[in-house]
């Protein structure tokens, strides 16, 4: 009997991730208020959020921080099995870090770094949600009720990561995560990989690398939250401007996924985009499409081009002199 | 020099509309919390109500009474001029009640009663809202910041009124306010009139007169609020069914005046109408539509049909024995 | 080394559909005129069409045929091994019916019939679409040009089938090619099974059993194209109502699902859908929703309600003589 | 009795455009292809087109000439007798052209020139859209048949119009047709007058003068047309990238107005916008809301800023010599 590769379907999901802020007060307002989260827990310096539609008790970890960046990024295993085979797999590669006894919500994890530097971890025990009273949706197969405050963003989506060596880590994240490539930005001639879009899932893509065009490693260029239509993005836009949020680009639509786009700088300064569209991937011989210098139009399909601080402006933040100012502006969508 | 007919422009738009409600309490958390209303005065027993595009300090006034219902509908004038001859012309037809000294946020009134006994008046005088800190909107021309709280209505836009003669009510409309008809329903080759749309503006309607089928008098079939895209109405759906507000019909398209609509009833149990779309109407000499039994299709486009309720709820509520159950179901929209 | 069950992952997705139709102009001019689809290729009595998203060449084949119904229903497998391990189980299922040559835009498929007599396939070559001069999308990672004409339909989307065991019919499709169940609809305490949705991606649904309340085998309740907003869906109710076509249910919300639906018959008598939205699920421990007499409500969360012809009406159409007129209306999103 | 000052009421809305293309073919399939207008006729160098949504029989008079331009722009009296006084007072101001017969679709005009040399007329009679077999509406109030083809736009809007002396503009509007001025950009504590909105009806605007920053008169600045929806204005953006039409900003979101808008240059080269929302004035006090350098950031209230060619580019176009590269990006909405 023929054997599917396990590395191809151990894992299911991205999970949640964890976001640093020095100003968690402000955070908070901004994910609970603005882009209508719910708070699950709080513990230590972190509160759990999630949106109305996620089916995990929390997906978005925001905890206090010296500087703003990305805590860790977790990937559910298909199965407890499929959890061994990733951890015995990632070790294998020396960029394991240990077993964890899980965090809120999810069980024992295994973490490792990818070979920027970012704190990963694979787990398999997730908890559902189960609302409390006046959070309860009268929607029988909804997991939360939609309470219409601010934005409501459905449920986190995905997030982006820039890193010195695009390659390296794509390659990591195929082999040991079974992470399928949907597009790519090479440039001179397709020899310098600049950016790389990859799911476990039929999703567009959970996450992408970026070049990070400092010295820096293990930062953030975005994380995304998905909304359900792209009024909700227009919406938004409004929401933020009304409170003072920086709007960095968009409303727009990326050509790179087809999503249609906004990105903000929640007060804590990470980068964060409300995210509606994009297509799917069903096909299971899909080719990855290639963007170079000629066909890929800044990133954008229609609306506001990226500005320059797309090339330069991660979390966390680089000092000025860092940053390679003759680096193109790339599309971490 | 040729005049214009006075009566044609002395209207300039309806104005504020109360309401009734034997539930205040939960009328305002209704109003303020699901579809995202603005409080901006509290007296007696009111509280008076506002959208975040109404230029004016307050469009709905909330009223505790014994039963729920319509308390007045204002008018504006276009100018002081305007309100004296509306003044003069109505005095006549010998319904007048009298001036007052205006209510929270306008001047000076001229009251009077449609021949159904709806309690009506004609002012000038209005106060233009003015945003307190917090309130204020980034958008220098909008009147104050959109919330992005519930469903977040733009204004208020219109209501429907039963009557048992519709023909004299709309024809009062018409000579004393300069109220320009835009549709109808005729029953019986057209010699039945059960429905009348009117508006002073180019906005389709502002005001409807339906048959009343019981013996009451001066009752309300529905209040209307504007949302800006269905988008809206869609999601205030949602936020109706998540609170256990009770939907009577929609969201559909409407077939006269071509609006999107969505029917509840607050909690007091007014029929309210969350609206978008419709057209508008340019045409001097715009000849009005005139439906019948064979081509209106029970007042529907596409969507949910109008259910018989329709025919018999209005506020105050009919005992079931007042009310003609083999009258046809209209559609107030 | 832990091996994932082969059922469980050797179909990718839902392939083509064929549609047989008694009016193949008329069906022509519905799926391309009014929906938007283009025309791919043409051969013997069927045309072969496609959304303007769908990666296949084709994904819909209409046939002329003395009856409307469906002609068959494609599964792709996930690589060439997958498909040989699905046709060997298959066959020991008594079920399997043989080997074909393929048909335009895909290579050999193994067919076989389900439980209710319903003809399926599955195969693993696919036919990338390339678009001809003047149909090329000026977006690189797109199919084909977004034309713009008629309602636009993305991509076809999933199928409902009506069978007088919906029990063993799940079974079959859970067993021999890993569909994933997500939601039912079970009567009397849970024992007796109306419905059930079912999906090898994480897209909702892409299959939907119900059962047949007439003594005929082998039906259609409905195929479903996916637009991309819910705007669309509204926009499709407009185009149809002007071009005569038949309105069964919606624009509305169904519970089950979560998705923005509009059902209408295409000239040749099948039900076609127009859909989006509806929730994703990417837990692999995701229990299916049970929904039963008490929390169904008709199928839908809020808009109008399905008729009763969502009980008898199904293609080939039964004589009224064989429908259960008391069964209850399922809802087969 | 008080006499409503006849110049404020005696034009009832703006009437028909007329737009100059040297490429008439071309321009032809951008209006009736992509904008999805409709040919009620051809006379001439001339092709009449339509919105589905327009009463008239023709809104905009496409007509081939060496140059692209506005033709003459019309304005709807609301009465014979307001057409005759109009004529009167426009006479004594000495830019009075003289009587016209009238055109496709409406009755005699009296033609005029404004300060700045744009052509324009006033007329009354106006013949109602009639459609033909195949483009009858299924709603009865609607005046033709919504196609489905291209973005579909509802009706013609609005225009902008360049001219040297904004303030001697807008004043011969405002005396002259009773224009209600809406908005202005003025610079220089107030001083310098660089743009003014206005409008007859409730609708925000109808015509707007921006300062024409080169030494030509009688230019054009944009002419818009209305969808119903911001989905409308996102999909026209998919439209235009299809067809290789040049997108010269948006969609984003005006301040001024409050506006959703697009931006493109048809192939003659005029600039056409597609809009969608902004706000509706009722108020009879209403004061003029003034953007001063400090507040109007670049017109844009959110997305893509206006581009510097928003300072340059009218029809016909200039020579890059004439115009004054340091003068401000105005918007004319």
């Amino acid at each position: 009997m023929t054997v599917i590769p396990a590395s191809h379907r151990d894992i299911a999901h991205i999970g949640h991730v964890e976001l640093l802020t020095p100003k968690p007060d402000e955070s908070l307002w901004y994910f609970r208020d603005l882009l209508g989260m719910e708070e699950a827990h709080r513990e230590g310096g972190s509160v759990f959020l999630r949106g109305w539609g996620d089916y995990a008790a929390s997906t978005l970890k925001l905890t206090e921080a010296r500087i703003a960046g990305v805590g860790h990024v977790s990937w559910r295993a298909f199965s407890p099995e499929a959890l061994e085979r990733r951890a015995t797999v990632i070790e294998a590669t020396g960029l394991g870090i240990g077993w964890t006894n899980g965090d809120f919500g999810h069980g024992r994890s295994y973490q490792f770094n990818d070979p920027d530097g970012h704190v990963m971890e694979v787990y398999y025990e997730e908890d559902r949600y189960v609302a409390p009273d006046g959070l309860r949706s009268a929607l029988h197969n909804q997991p939360m009720k939609y309470t219409g405050r601010g934005i409501g963003v459905r449920r986190s989506d995905h997030l982006a990561l820039t890193c010195r060596d695009v390659a390296a880590n794509r390659e990591f994240m195929q082999v040991n995560l079974g992470c399928m490539l949907r597009e790519q930005i090479r440039f001179e001639n397709g020899e310098v990989e600049v950016g790389s879009w990859m799911s476990t899932t039929a999703v567009h893509h959970e996450v992408a690398y970026v070049r990070d065009n400092s010295d820096l490693s293990g930062r953030l260029h975005h994380f995304a939250l998905w909304v359900d239509n792209r009024e909700d993005v227009l919406r938004a836009a409004d929401i933020f401007m009304e409170n003072g949020i920086f709007i960095e680009a968009g409303p727009s639509k990326h050509n790179n996924s087809q999503a249609f786009y906004l990105y903000s700088h929640e007060p804590g300064g990470n980068r964060v985009e409300v995210y509606n569209a994009g297509f799917m991937v069903f096909a299971p011989d899909f080719e990855p499409v290639i963007w170079d210098e000629d066909n890929r139009s800044g990133g954008v399909y229609w609306g506001q081009k990226l500005p320059d601080s797309f090339r330069s402006y991660a979390t966390p933040v680089a000092d000025e002199s860092m940053v390679d100012a003759d680096a193109p502006v790339i599309d971490p969508i």
